[in-house]
């Protein structure tokens, strides 16, 4: 155990730096979350946890032993982490190796830029026995502190994915799985009428909906039909009633 | 028009106070919503728009014209507005009048306090052409610009009732439907199992649950079924799956 009472420590400059930087955090394969039942999860997952920094004092946390602790002051503490008002602590966790993509249903967002939605369609997909989310363009970076927490603890056992459209195409048929895109077009299919086995289902932002490029590498459209009047959906919850219906059949 | 140059201006003080006091708002019968598109869903969908603020310039909107309309410099309308950086108009809306709440289905939150989440609801609840939200306990205040702003326009045509649990359960028993609330306990029944016409379907704040008052005030309990290792959803996520199911069949 170590005790931080600098700003200017080596430690407390790192983990400012991870929680603000996608590329560093890609860099180093660390990656920082906040709080206790996230590090329960984290240890109950099989992650590997780096380091912990606890807030006034340590509290003893079974599996523990491989990670470096430190305890910071509560004004250090706040500083450091990226929450407002944590109680801590705040922790780093090793991004998972690039693990053989063996899988027969994903849920692929593409430009859906709130970390928050990221992070719930993670979480809802965990929920959903659909273990694979595959991300493209501009989507909120995974690893982010915001998205981290708002998976509840499914980013340490989804297995994530970042491809370029023209690689999840690709992927998909290599894989001999349908790729389908959710679009609000005259020709796309009402969802409960697909047979939603071996696919990849894409979701776009709410705004703007999927790229043109992707529609045009998908296999068919599909749509959860809407009642009149209403012109879209929030993105994660259209990404949820999409893995609903690919777990309830 | 009115051209407004002092945050001393009795309407600029007054959007303030309308925008961060529910209690007002209610006294008043009256909120706040920011952004053009909302604007042009609150006019669509026959809101009565009291009046309007616009940020630098004035824009012509057809159907303004029982409405009061000012500008503001942008500095002053920055400080008027509770959106950071908005474009504007900031405007104001007559609540509706309590109609007669005639209904054969509904959702119900319980203590969902995040706006955000109250605001999706009823956006998913009227795409899923369910038109009345019950609100119970201590839910985030619907007429906040924040939940208003996650509504996209349907609070503009949804029914939205505030009662008690022991209302709500009065109004499902005369009204002859039934109460279910969503739980993850033992007895629950699985949702995919479950006649879903003339309900109402209770979901409760992520981290608890539904009250036992309310649970002990239900007909029945469903659950969404999970995947092993997952604890819950997220609520609006847990509302969005029982909406989508109430529509689906």
């Amino acid at each position: 155990m170590e005790y931080i009472s600098s700003r200017k420590n080596a430690y407390i400059m790192r983990l400012r730096a991870l929680a603000n930087d996608a590329e560093l955090r890609r860099k180093e394969g660390e990656y920082l979350c906040d709080g206790l039942k996230l590090l329960d999860e984290a240890l109950q997952k099989g992650a590997k946890v780096c380091s912990v920094l606890w807030k006034g004092e340590a509290k003893p946390v079974p599996g523990l032993d491989g990670a470096k602790q430190y305890v910071a002051t509560e004004e250090l503490f706040d500083y450091a982490s990226p929450m407002k008002n944590s109680p801590g602590p705040v922790f780093t966790i090793a991004m998972p190796e690039r693990a053989e993509a063996d899988f027969e249903r994903a849920i692929l967002l593409e430009n859906v830029q709130d970390p928050g939605n990221v992070g719930t369609v993670i979480r809802t997909a965990a929920a959903m026995g659909i273990k694979t989310v595959i991300l493209c363009g501009a989507c909120a970076d995974v690893y982010s502190p915001k998205t981290a927490r708002a998976t509840m603890g499914a980013i340490f056992s989804e297995r994530i994915i970042r491809l370029s459209t023209a690689e999840a195409a690709a992927l998909a048929r290599e894989k001999g799985l349908k790729l389908y895109g959710a679009a609000l077009s005259a020709r796309a299919k009402d969802i409960r009428e697909l047979p939603l086995e071996r696919v990849i289902v894409a979701i776009g932002s709410e705004g703007r909906g999927l790229s043109e490029e992707l529609l045009s590498l998908c296999d068919g459209e599909l749509i959860i039909p809407m009642a009149p009047g209403s012109e879209s959906l929030n993105a994660a919850i259209a990404a949820s009633i999409v893995l609903w219906e690919m777990a309830r059949r």
